[in-house]
């Protein structure tokens, strides 16, 4: 058996294999290759804008938290503070757009997995928030830290994914001491961009500190550059939380990045249509990120959308499907109005790591990189519209990661590559290519190699066991932790984040919420 | 249960479910909604067509039929018998490009199944030319007639196919006698673009009067558009058999459609490189076109490719993979450089109707739409890269399909759909749009309806069964099966055929050969 380290280079057993150059493809920063698809004209689009901005100016968005309606007014915008209704004049907006940052450089732990955000570039995460994990050995369950660990083990394992984010919830970690655990795993487990929650300024003031010691950074030094991100929810329809308006305010204070996505379902929390949904989370990205940047103009504000429909027979929420897709596609027009870098979802509403959720999840998928979604969550490894995220799952969708990216690295029509002399005349009618001069040249680079797509034939298949994908994946991701080694780490900086750590665990740690 | 009739539409038990208009999409006729993506620039493609000129004229072409090198040499090409081999300038196949059509009336058994092959339109087949046949219940085996019929009855079925395949190879039924079985099959319970081998004259003949019994047309009428079509595969590299010559050179005659298919496996039968195995493609497809058109000018054909990569560690083909998304865009380039309707593939190599199964063929399926392919074939139910069609499969991959029809239909952002009076202004923040005026005009209509995905929560699906995708399709095609209804026939035309089959039957049938 072989295993592949996180490059997706193969690590074979047999010396012999190490002579012949193997396939490295860059898949840590990606331009997104595909064309842009739109699904409306862009007058449409410009009416759903505008009608964004009548909404937040006319019916307005709640309020809750009221420092941010402090924010609001003297912003300019129209407070009321009976109803915590924030009604903002589109001036207001149009000023936020045009201070928000049109390219955000991310700043990991190691300068090999710094990437920009901007659209035109294309990162992936896995998928994210789940209370359950699955495996088919252990079952599904409320996830555990234990969980949390292992999936940033394969997180950090797979080069495609370039962010971390936060998989699992891990139950059994007390929430005064959850985002220590989590922070602690980020630091000393991956180099890569880590993502915190904004569950109250003391969490998020810790995770800060935290980052900061790791990564041997001045207070100066880590404003200047985003190193780490959040994940914002509106409460649609028009309604901001207070969890959520703090964290937007403490996020973009440092300099941290806000990506900010309404979660909606059209017929449910949106309207029925696609246009109409898409107009109301426009309207509710609007509001946040006005937030940010009357907080620090400037700051690194990321776009979002996660937009489905429900199945009106049941409610039951649906992905992957036909108005997911469209409803990517319009996001990704009025991000690119904006001129801002976006993020969009895919996933699945599967239970079990079928071919439903395969499914669901690649076309999902196909709808956010033709709609130029600069990040891309959930693409790996949700199940359940969200409530379980499946270790299977997430090393099946990689294989598709992984083969989207290697489309990234695009292909030649040279000479060479057309090979006249040097495959199509050597070869004689019904002959065949293996040893032609081309092929020996090329025949251990020329082809991705996948980690659990199998091309044995039937016989062979069945002699092994007729063993399906999702079993095999159970091999893959068990072959990956325990072959895990962590990236190289400054041991002074660790010892200080584990000293802080014990300190704050003495003083009670923080709550989750301000 | 419900089912559905075979436009997708659900026949619900409930009376009152009858009074709520249903969702109507027209799938018959679809146009490309996606933009075209490029693996190559232009000039590249000008190269590698300059090349595949270069090698006809050069390397030429071996030609097994002495009737077919008769033709190409009468059209100018230089022929040596001896080796058999056709030597053909380029003035020659500039002719045949140029008198090729670029679009075709395909006439089906009805109107409403008719269509037009043209750059821009779009056309999806199931998998085709299977020995073998599949499914949970019954397990692999070699296929028979039973299962033949079966599957044209599920592609009956769902309008998303608008071509028949020859799904899989009835073999029980013997060689001299099965083109009468297929053909009966097609013209009793399908009217949709029937298909029929290139296995000799005499079979093809046969087929070409059995058609036309049964569709009352003249042989002028006949003659006038394609009602039929053949699939032409070259025995890459460079060699075209008797057969398939033959067969060419029958449909050209009669103005039947060829749809020209290198099936190339880049390694192994074509050069390594996607630009050097779609060069070698490009050259058979126009040497094969040339002929038709020598044969017949203006005779219906269509620019065909098949080609993905083999695993260079066993040899064994892959499918959905990289390569074969890039080899489909670079197939399209050139087809588009010709101006011809073109047809890619789909597929894959799993074993079963797994997670493997689904995400190389969805896969492999994007490569086809994003390179604008006109026909797609084994776009449903097509394992182990060809060698057996599965029942399951065809059902999920026809979900996949029905959601991509469903974006061909694209979306409106008008007033109406951004509702900002009928839905945005009606609901408080926090509130929910089940009630809003635009959600109860639509809410029957508004969402595509899955036949084999599930949105039911953990705990219903659970309670149910915990019944896979892959199970769950088992019910789904023995439900249709069970519910089949053959189109309206003229008794006296299948009257006709019938009398037809049984004469020549007691002929003795005709050989698959000329």
């Amino acid at each position: 058996m072989t295993t592949r380290d996180r490059g997706g280079r193969r690590r074979g057993r047999n010396p012999d294999a190490s002579l012949q150059p193997s396939r490295e493809v860059n898949y840590r920063q990606l331009r997104n290759p595909f064309p842009m698809m739109e699904v409306f004209p862009t007058d449409q689009i410009a009416d759903m804008h505008e009608t964004a901005l009548r909404t937040l100016e006319d019916l307005g968005v709640k309020v809750l938290l009221p420092e941010a309606r402090r924010i609001f007014a003297e912003g300019g915008a129209r407070v009321d503070e009976g109803s915590e209704m924030v009604f903002i004049g589109r001036d207001i907006v149009d000023a936020a757009i045009a201070s928000a940052p049109k390219s955000i450089a991310c700043r990991a732990g190691a300068r090999r997995r710094d990437f920009t955000l901007e659209l035109g570039s294309l990162v992936f995460q896995p998928g994210a928030g789940a209370p359950n994990a699955t495996d088919l050995e252990r079952g599904r369950r409320p996830a555990t830290g234990q969980d949390y660990l292992e999936f940033l083990k394969l997180t950090h394992h797979f080069d495609v994914f370039q962010m971390i984010s936060p998989q699992v919830e891990p139950q059994d970690v007390p929430t005064n001491l959850r985002h220590y655990f989590t922070t602690k795993a980020q630091m000393e487990l991956t180099d890569k961009f880590p993502f915190f929650f904004s569950r109250g300024t003391p969490q998020v003031m810790d995770c800060f500190e935290m980052l900061s010691t790791t990564r041997g950074l001045s207070d100066e030094e880590f404003r200047a550059n985003a190193h780490c991100y959040t994940i914002i929810n509106t409460n649609s329809p028009r309604t901001l939380d207070i969890p959520m308006a703090q964290g937007l305010i403490d996020f973009a204070r440092h300099g941290q990045m806000s990506i900010i996505t309404p979660f909606t379902l059209m017929g449910a929390m949106a309207p029925i249509t696609v246009a109409g949904a898409i107009t109301l989370s426009h309207a509710e990205v609007l509001a946040a990120l006005t937030l940010t940047q009357l907080t620090n103009p400037g700051a690194p504000v990321c776009y979002g959308t996660f937009t489905s429909n429900v199945d009106m027979k049941s409610g039951a929420p649906a992905f992957g499907t036909p108005s997911h897709f469209q409803a990517s596609l319009a996001a990704g027009q009025l991000a690119r109005h904006l001129g801002l870098p976006w993020r969009s979802a895919a996933g699945s509403a599967s239970n079990i790591n079928d071919v439903q959720a395969a499914n669901e999840n690649q076309f999902g998928l196909w709808g956010c990189l033709m709609a130029g979604a600069t990040v891309i969550i959930h693409s790996a490894g949700w199940l359940e519209g969200g409530l379980t995220v499946s270790f299977e799952k997430m090393i099946c969708d990689a294989e598709v990661l992984n083969m989207v990216a290697e489309l990234c690295a695009g292909a030649q029509a040279g000479a060479a590559e057309i090979g006249f002399d040097t495959a199509l005349r050597e070869v004689e009618p019904s002959g065949h290519f293996f040893a032609t001069s081309q092929t020996m040249e090329r025949y251990s680079t020329a082809f991705y190699e996948p980690h659990v797509h199998d091309y044995a034939n039937f016989g062979t298949w069945a002699e092994r066991g007729s063993v399906d994908a999702n079993h095999r994946a159970t091999g893959v991701w068990k072959d990956i932790l325990a072959n895990f080694e962590a990236p190289p780490q400054d041991a002074n900086r660790i010892g200080a984040l584990q000293d802080f750590i014990a300190r704050r665990t003495e003083e009670g740690g923080a709550p989750p919420e301000s």
